[in-house]
């Protein structure tokens, strides 16, 4: 299993996205103002991973403190500054806020608590929110590979496998269960998914290690081939799920649900609780990140178009709760619209 | 008006839009076969412009030949080479069987014509439907223009201007149009249109020259611009109409229209007449061209992907003639399915 960052005693190192699938290269995290660099430059991406990436700083940072009521401050500092690297990603912001309830929690019930046992419980919070997100892992794939009993050709989007989460993953996850649930195994279409490519460098780059046939298509070729390549089901992550199933994802989205209502084939969410926002109603009340314009006009820092010119670069899109066929969770499988996912979001979710 | 060719003398001269927008390079076209190699590289796209460079081509190559009879059958052994460099794109057929016809004609009215006066016929014809094409672009968008009395805020795809034609374009000389018309102008979101990057590399080259205010998006962007941002119509070309108004175009345009027929705003095709089939009755006949998967690999010659992936590349989707609310070609507006296109394509179409 791939997995995006790894905590050696202290020390904190990430993968680093950016150079994939060219360099595998991991990178020292020694504090939060170098997470919070990481993700913006979107070093480690993926809503599951940026929590959990974020939960492990403030431990790496936490360790670092000789004075709990100082470090408790500083904490608070850093914590608010990690959620705002990403506004859309609720998971982020979720972890952030585990933690540091944790910490204050820990200087509560003892305000004479030693810097070094402080900063275990924080280690200790961060390490289970890792470890809870591979046991969703596991359990989103099993739910979700239960929904097609048939069928090899499925569709994603983006990059949903173990360099999005701490585990193995979330919509890819489940194609990889289904590719070993099949006897002939399942082939993959994954979208390049411009303008950052996390599909044609990093989706690519974990089917092909995990041997599952796929072809490689560019995003403008994606209604093509749902409408017209016998796919089976579309299978997407999400950044944040509204209480009535409106879901936030990388752009493109939106066009994928569209095209297969169209072709009236399943068009399946896969995210952990940790995604719905239960404080959020319904999608039009979730904030999309606005990405740099350099985004779209170059491709990997290699300009594609005229000095000058302007680009609109929306990181997310909104897809409807209408039509989303199903929201596959650790916890089960929501199915259909309308969706009422208002139960408030379990800090200890489990399969 | 930018136009992608020129014909000094007998010297037929060739943008080379693989570097634009970088570097306005001029090539020298000697004979057939080097127009094959530019047509296949792309160095010359766009279905009108494809049509126009041939049939120079031709007359270039005519000039040449010191003997009609052996000219003849060199004549026809280039034309079928040319014709199959781009299956899809109807254009590339008919100007080039235009041309052989008007060679048969002269040989058979004079079988002693004198290998100039025989190669004067040619270029006389190739110059006619090059000049034929500068006049249509300018009756479709005229003939475009007036189906939006109202709105500023348009979508288009891939490249459908100057470049791509012998004139002004096809929908963006109708945004061109539109834009003059307009007391405070329009805004033309433009997409980039992978694999080749026509849109960011072409479009955004045009608009910037022709000073018309646009945002280029990501092609993963555009069904969340027409869905979200009141964009008032989407315009884009044809690379082969059939005879029920079933659409090759560009891979993407499906989605395009999708998503306009989802927002309740009008879809539209401009083409010339050329662009009709009417031997292909309908999408399903409509061969389809796949393309290197380098190109999907790759974004101009630098790679995206691991290395030893697959990738599928088609180059068109075929939209159905129910989600295209008009068809504007230089001889007027077809408006709504079903389309009936059956007329014979005349040879000597104009406003």
């Amino acid at each position: 299993m791939i997995e995006p960052f790894r905590l050696e005693g202290d020390r904190l190192l990430l993968l680093d996205q950016t150079l994939l699938p060219e360099r595998e290269e991991w990178i020292d995290i020694p504090d939060a103002p170098a997470m919070e660099k990481a993700i913006n430059r979107l070093a480690v991406r993926g809503a599951p991973a940026i929590g959990i990436a974020a939960a492990l700083t403030l431990a790496v940072q936490a360790a670092r403190e000789m004075d709990t009521r100082m470090g408790m401050a500083r904490l608070g500092m850093y914590a608010q500054r990690l959620i705002s690297t990403r506004p859309t990603a609720v998971n982020l912001a979720w972890a952030v806020r585990r933690v540091v309830e944790a910490a204050w929690k820990a200087q509560k019930e003892n305000s004479e608590i030693a810097a070094d046992r402080w900063a275990a419980v924080i280690r200790a919070e961060a390490l289970a929110i890792w470890e809870e997100d591979r046991a969703a892992s596991r359990a989103m794939a099993a739910n979700g590979a239960a929904l097609f009993p048939k069928g090899e050709r499925f569709l994603t989007h983006c990059n949903t496998g173990g360099l999005a989460t701490g585990g193995g993953g979330t919509a890819l996850a489940v194609l990889f269960e289904l590719h070993r649930r099949r006897e002939d195994g399942i082939t993959v279409w994954a979208t390049e998914t411009r303008p950052l490519l996390q599909g044609a460098r990093l989706t690519a780059w974990e089917l092909q290690k995990g041997g599952v046939p796929f072809w490689l298509i560019a995003d403008s070729a994606a209604t093509h081939t749902i409408l017209r390549r016998r796919i089976r089901g579309v299978l997407v992550g999400a950044d944040r799920i509204a209480r009535n199933g409106d879901t936030a994802n990388k752009i493109g989205t939106l066009g994928l649900a569209l095209a297969a209502r169209e072709a009236g084939i399943p068009f399946v969410v896969v995210a952990p609780t940790s995604t719905i926002d239960p404080s959020t109603p319904e999608g039009d009340g979730i904030e999309v990140e606005d990405r740099p314009a350099e985004e779209v006009t170059g491709v990997r820092g290699m300009p594609i178009a005229p000095p000058g010119i302007r680009a609109e670069n929306p990181a997310f899109d909104v897809t409807p709760a209408d039509w989303i066929t199903a929201i596959v969770t650790e916890r089960g499988v929501h199915q259909g619209a309308p969706y009422d996912l208002g139960r408030p979001v379990d800090t200890k979710p489990g399969p």
